[in-house]
């Protein structure tokens, strides 16, 4: 409203309302955040239509900590924030892709992505003489 | 057990279990799919238990469908199936990332990635003149 009267009230519009967002049974939608530059992904949070708002208003992103339960604009602690790029929304309308230009580190660890840590790798697979065609077999066999 | 006796029964293994994940209210975890060399982000999918155990012995991402409430290893329909390169977890256990073999097109429109619609672009801001400098501004303002 006060945008039409010429009033910069947003960094931000977005292009479909938190409204017509697919919400999970918490109310919530989830947000990941990627480096828009490396495209490395730093962290997912968690959003609600306050930190939605208040991510387009300020071109920080916000979001809602399921832990404390309140409005959490990543940095105001820190002075790690994250300046938003860009936002998309996936096919289905239930979650978030943010490109930010993060400052500092993403994670309370003080690494820079919150994803620090290898589950499984196919790295040895890729090395092994014994197995290291099992990957293009494995393709041609589900043709 | 049997690997144990030297029989080959996973593809890969992890470096944590199932059982230390933090899961959603739901049992379900999420995780986060980038392509393997382009980091581009390609979707996100949920996995309980079993799909988690399944992604491990097969290498391909398998998923809990929570609409179709069913195991759900994509590409079985499709052809299109994620190869598993790389399985991350985030630093609260709480979210993984895989990184990934896309055969054809992640997403069911036929698009590459689930996240082709964008919401909102600072890109606006980058080109005009009045507004260039105000990134700029906010990382000087706020630190």
């Amino acid at each position: 409203a006060l945008k039409s009267q010429g009033i910069d009230v947003a960094v931000f519009e977005t292009s479909i309302d938190f409204a017509d967002f697919k919400l999970m049974d918490n109310g919530l939608i989830p947000a990941v955040v990627q480096d828009y530059r490396t495209n490395e992904v730093l962290m997912v949070a968690y959003m609600n239509e306050e930190s939605f708002r208040h991510t387009l208003e300020t071109g920080k992103m916000t979001y809602y900590s399921r832990s404390r339960q309140e409005l959490w604009c990543k940095g105001d602690t820190s002075g790690h924030y994250q300046y938003v790029k860009k936002l998309m929304i996936d096919c289905d309308n239930d979650t978030i892709l943010a490109k930010v230009r993060q400052i500092g580190a993403a994670c309370h660890t003080g690494n820079r992505s919150c994803f620090y840590r290898e589950l499984a790798s196919r790295d040895y697979v890729d090395t092994n003489p014994l197995t290291v065609l099992t990957e293009d077999y494995d393709v041609i066999r589900n043709r």
